[in-house]
């Protein structure tokens, strides 16, 4: 694995300015593991992302696959905060447990304009899918 | 526009019971009208929901997408509240203004097994879509 | 509708030079109708397309889908053959009849760099979707 | 991996029963592997596949793409022609080499009533994808 522009700690300090509420400290995510073109990014299990039947909420499992193509993004290039996503699509292939979700991002393709990571998510300890998605996002000039 | 098999009213009550902190109230989403395959749901603004640069958070049209065509769903066979989404695509078109989305949902099909929702989502007051989706639910039996 | 910067004879005659095996004369394809922001093209019912149980095959409307996307941008910005899609996504939602497929197409963005397409397909003469797609296309500088 | 259900050499004769055209002989594809949940198919290369630019059609990916599902969830689950896509997504992420196009297709999810694949589209001889896609079958009872 190639060595990201941005560590782990230095993305986890970046995006806890950017994002108080989300990251960090009590936040619902955080970064276990970035290299140049991917990431590891866990969103730690809330009762609020709960639905009917106990399974998490399809949201909870669409912003973490949005988010962590950022995270993989931004470990990537670098500090580029205003990167937009421009099309998100996700299957969801079972359901989740009441547990960590954690999603691992693959970069296949790493433009000057566009950026397209493919995220794998799983409950943690479990090697099985809960969902998979593909997202694109709009890299400014 | 045929009549729904839930009315506005009947829905809110009842989505109202299964997720207490979303819907109704102080809760970020109301329905604005629903029909026989279709409806308009709102998600109020919230200053949470805002991002780097000014833009609202893709998690927050993506939820918003989910949730209507979940809702229009409802509207149309009934509440079979186990209904779950299998695959969910959203295109990102501009930039949200800081004001009320409006997700209006079309049923494209409805299936026994399956059905699909196309949703446009609006900044209220404005012709021009923000977002476009898909989405696919799951019809339990 | 406003004027297309392309009328539809224009394109036809363009494509035909630059696609001369599927375009116009013995060609699979036809344009019906163009205005800015989008356009209806005719995909010919061929037996070639048939498929087990006497459906078309899901390639035949991909591909119409996708070239018909093209001619809206075309017919709305002017010619540039070499724009390339990015993205693609497409629902089937019912059997399609064993005639014309026709897909009409709405611009939902027309971006200087990126341009989005929302498709529409019905068999000749039928009211209800068989397909739904939408397609992203990358524009050159 | 484990075996499948139909072998590449099953599977290629019954291919070639139901698509002669297409499959086999002077066919436009062939299956290089298949093991259950999953395969590699190949489109062989034709000049009726170039466009503008040198690059090969869209349209040609995402047959490929989908056909090559198809093929995996036949030799995991055996043969049920009738089973039929309900949704397909692909991300053309860089021009392809006017070579031999492979698909490998790992199954994300194989259910009862529907079965997800992942398809990674590669030129012979280039590490790099050229197009991703996920496709959904709706498997009959």
């Amino acid at each position: 694995m190639a060595s990201p522009k941005l560590t782990r700690k230095e993305l986890t300090e970046l995006l806890r300015g950017e994002f108080p509420d989300l990251f960090g400290g009590e936040g619902a995510y955080d970064i276990d593991k970035v290299w140049h073109g991917g990431c590891v990014v866990r969103r730690h299990f809330e009762r609020g992302s709960l639905r009917p039947g106990g399974t998490l909420s399809g949201a909870t499992m669409m912003a973490l696959a949005d988010f962590a193509v950022y995270v993989a993004i931004l470990a990537s290039i670098g500090w580029v905060p205003l990167a937009v996503t421009t099309n998100l699509t996700i299957n969801f292939l079972k359901k989740p447990a009441q547990r960590s979700l954690l999603a691992e991002v693959r970069l296949i393709k790493l433009g000057k304009r566009l950026a397209v990571g493919e995220v794998e998510i799983r409950s943690e300890g479990d090697e099985e899918l809960v969902a998979h998605a593909t997202a694109t996002y709009s890299i400014p000039a």
